[in-house]
């Protein structure tokens, strides 16, 4: 059976690419859905791809998910600070989560650094740049049971 | 005259019923809709239901309580321990205020203990499970003084 | 089976309706007293209702209560905020408990705040005043079977 | 060559004028609105002023200004004390910011004191009322480059 | 008339002289006491002067002098660091109370050092050794109109 | 000369046995008096043991030990975590004490880990369950110097 | 009549220009006191313009404005941090004041970033380099109900 | 031989009476001293009576105290809560000191209420009003040994 | 070019497999090591892996890499939340570096959730079980810019 | 069967006797080996005493116990206020542990007061001096099942 | 060409010698400066030497050095601890700063233990006694290029 | 008689002049080990001069010197801010100590700025490079009485 996977992006990744690039890099979030869209395309996923500034958003597709996803991955990106509505979203999901941080978020400042939203992840992977979100669907097949 | 109350429910709370049931329980949030129906009947109160996952809608919809309702009764869920927002539009209703909660919080772990908007409601209410909805109903009608 | 309903009300709350009345209001001990009577004359309760300044002598009485009561509303005043003893012998019941509170505690100073026994409550009720007793009454009954 | 102005407005700022006028004047945000667009017509801006209690509506906002506006002046309200969602779409702006409050913060209690947007601003304006808008319209020119 | 005094003595003071002398001194409890009626005699006041290791009777004690005082002394020895029901009971009183201590407290260990009761008393007098009660005779008669 | 050691046990520590067993154990507190008269009579020692949920009369007990203990062991339960009125009484006593708890409270909850009465004793022993008062038993005649 | 307006600058500030021009410009304090009196000029102002390394000094000043302005703009510069008797001195006022920084002291390293004084302050700007003395001159007339 | 009392206050002291009367009363610093001056005529004092705004002074002046004063009378005012200077030179000056404040501070706000030159005063008073320089003078007499 | 890989491990993870199994599960090291053997040969590196219980011999190790490794993967356990000796050796070793957990640490309990060697890592890499050694020598490639 | 049991001494006990003997006494941990020694001949056990500086080692140790051992006695000395690798090591035992220290740590200073290893520990005994040891012993064997 | 060096004295220093000698030792600052002209002159240095209690005095000789020195010792004193004036002067130095302790301020009480005015220095050294002033000046010379 | 000196070093500093030369410098060990042999010539030294990552290591050899050493110099690096151990065997070591550090770490990162092995050194020294060395070994020689 097709594994289907949904990674869902937070605020400002829309403008990755362009913002802060010495911690962000130079790819942007198209480049990334691209690459995304390429690896599920080897790994036999089906695939959905989406970002929003707003955390209810987030919330609403979170829950989506619960129907039409076997895996979430996750770059909360700044809601990964404060969100006690992600965290209860997540925890309602019963599937694997994999929470992802473009760049090293435990080396940032005082208000990027502690993510309350891993508590309710399975897994997190950081600091890997846009390489981090293919590495996020591999290992979401292997959390899935999907093999490799 | 007949009183009006709106009662609401912050993220999440569409899951109740299905969501960690361990805490929450089983009840789902239409049975609880429906129980409150019921008790607006007996009390003969005109009551507006509504649920959603979006901090800016709740502050609309309280915004929107200081017209179309006598009392407020609100579950803000994980808004609950983040909003100031949400404490701000609560301070700027000028009517009564119930605040909600299925689960005794103070006995939860430490991101869902501190509710920072119990500081803008007129009186909290938790730990009684959906009864918890009826109990505020009739607390409402008691602290907008529509007798009993 | 009649249910039996102890309220136990702790230190200075015989002062009720004389002391800080802009935070107590200006209801008696005694008046509350009578108005829980009367409700659990209508919900045919076998009620217990006393008042002590020291927690020892609340903390026996909790212990008693494990023999002559289905449930146990507390309103523990000054020992909200500082009393393990409360807290063990509460936790040692194993029966339905309602902190109550006349005031909303979360809005007040610091030192009267964060009620360390609620963590050893069922549900938690504040910021009701004097009908709060009557509420509590009413989720007793509920919390302890009792039907309505 | 026109420069041009955005000016946006947090939660409840809408209620401005009615909501506690004893910390926020009895002025709206119409009155407000109307000061500005008389002083940007003497200064010969190009302004936009808007309000909204959605903080991913904010995000979207400020990203669009990158785009349209060589200065930003925001009064984040209530989202001031804990959006890092809003810091970030700050930092992405590359323009000069303004951040705005009515009232003094800063002598306010502690959930209305700490602003964290403020790291990502250029300037911070608190307690002028409503002139702090025409201030922060002069003082963004400048910064702007606008010369007066 | 006649100014009525209560002073009243928290846990340990009945070893006053026998405990940590490098502390408190030599002077016993009784000998303090008879200093208090010697000038008590002097100023013409009607003294009560209590100990008890018991939070609850100093509670006792505080609302009956209610009636019966025009002023109170109150050392609450180990009750200051930690008594709410103390704070209470002194905010309930509604006559000038001057907390009293042998040491100074502020220079002892960091257990004894943060009065808390120290915030609903209207004067405090800490580290005059004995002589402290005779002081605080002399002030309570000051605070409480009585002259000199 | 024959050893007199005095036992003194905390708040709710009646309920041993039936309270909590996960953590406390079945043994009630009577069995453990049993088991201490047993070995008090084998090292041929003078035994006082008693029980009180009233901080007030440990208080008293200990300061009563002055005179008729040569070793105290105290269990002072919910009261370690909070009651300076102990510690000073400790302090003193002028003779040997060992601090006891049935459990491990470095293990347990935040309200239960943190003695503070521990800073008072000659030395503590938690975890060993009800044999923890035979070891302070021997320890005690250890202390004060009977020999073995 | 004419409005005074005393402006006071603290510690350090006469090397401004010089002193970490990275963070405060390069603009001296004798080029931002021209750039006052032209703007006072323009606005009709009797203008005092004063700087001392000195707590006590500005404490003076302060006090000595009760009778000599109309409005206090003040830049405590360091002992923003760490001074109460600069706010006790700008409690006892009672004239508008306005505190000043020249860079935005609220992205500052940590022990530049936490105003005090700020508490005692009608309004405060900050971050916008040496034009937010003008702007601040402007404010004042404003605040002092010169009208403009 | 006569007793040399110094009495030293901080700042803002000398706008007593006119500053935020509702904390500090009306009566000026000139009626203070005129009332140490007519009791320390009653005991026979060599009185020193000064007042600065300065804390460099404060410290010159407890410096001198070593050779001039047998006690000290410090009212340390806002140097209370930061000025480590004041301590070192109190500890050095090895005479009795009285730290006192007009009103209770520690019934007042956060930055007013942690006096930590207490911890270097033999005694404190606080909360008496003026009356609280006759208190002082008399227990410095007491603990300067000069009988009474 | 073979590209070198070292994986380190710390202290107990020698007994992975047979330690808390419903946290680390029951592969044990041998067998990880034995995963990534055969991950690195289709891989076509060149691989070390080592375990150490010694905080020293861990800090040796990585100083070693400096000569013999292109990047560096490191579980370093308990060594996470304490070693600022591993710290600085990560910081001086001028590779890639991939920190490595087999179970998600930020929803384990207080002592094992912040790990500060993390600011010292390029990535991180959490929560995959077993397989995450895997996942991190891709990505340790992929780092090392040995593509794939 | 022989009852076998381990102690293990952390960091500095082979001082013992001449390192700061006001806290720890004069005995050494030769003539406390040669006490453990004697106390296990009477009680028939087969004993393993050790001492070593280096963390790593007695994590080594605390492994090799899991197979040699029935019972840990362990006094991690400085490493118990800091070693996460001690308690993951204890955590894996299997056996029950009891930790143990000389001095009673609770009553010392802030750096030798906080033992995080306790968390890992059955039981903990401080205070006794070196007659913990046989006290341990003692308790070893009733926590292994002895009998006595 | 000769190598100009300032040492600066602050608050109570000019008591060394006669003041807590148990911790500052018996030599006299007077007998410091001695020690420094000697070894000044054998190191061919221009010296000044300074003290004062006044903060502000302080600043403007660190200022004034700018223009008369190659490099600073300063021995903060007191300021240490608060002085953020002090530290902003030393950052605008733009010479080698020895900051001098005469104890081990990290070995001395909470008051007297963290100097912030540490973060703005080139180098630190404490607890050398009066030798400390000495190594200062030759550690002076080495900072400034002196050679030896 | 020869003065013996021990100089040691902790982890990562034999990587001194390769890791982090814009902190540390470019001087590797072995040149600073040639000053130090150089300047102990000089002064007619017993010079010890050793390294090591491990904290066991450095805890035997700081024990070592209780007989081979006259005064310990000793750059724990990062074992400052964490190693109970090191403080213990220092405090055990009855010989002048002076600790010594490269860099100022008081300008340094949270996590290399609050050394707890200072409050166990007779004399700290920071910041002066290599040359702290010399400086310290200068020190000690003053320190273990051996003139100069």
């Amino acid at each position: 059976m097709t594994l289907r996977i949904t990674i869902l992006n937070g605020p400002n990744l829309n403008l990755l690419g362009t913002r802060e690039p010495h911690i962000y890099g130079h790819t942007t979030l198209a480049e990334i859905e691209a690459m995304c869209v390429k690896r599920a395309g080897e790994l036999g996923l089906d695939l959905t791809f989406r970002q929003s500034n707003h955390e209810g958003v987030l919330v609403d597709w979170i829950q989506k998910a619960r129907e039409t996803a076997d895996a979430l991955i996750i770059n909360p990106a700044a809601y990964s600070f404060r969100s006690v509505a992600l965290i209860d979203a997540m925890k309602a999901l019963g599937k694997p989560i994999i929470e992802l941080h473009v760049s090293n978020i435990h080396a940032r400042d005082e208000l990027h650094r502690h993510s309350i939203t891993s508590t309710a992840a399975t897994a997190v992977i950081c600091g890997l740049g846009p390489y981090g979100y293919v590495a996020a669907l591999d290992a979401a097949v292997h959390l899935a049971g999907g093999g490799r």
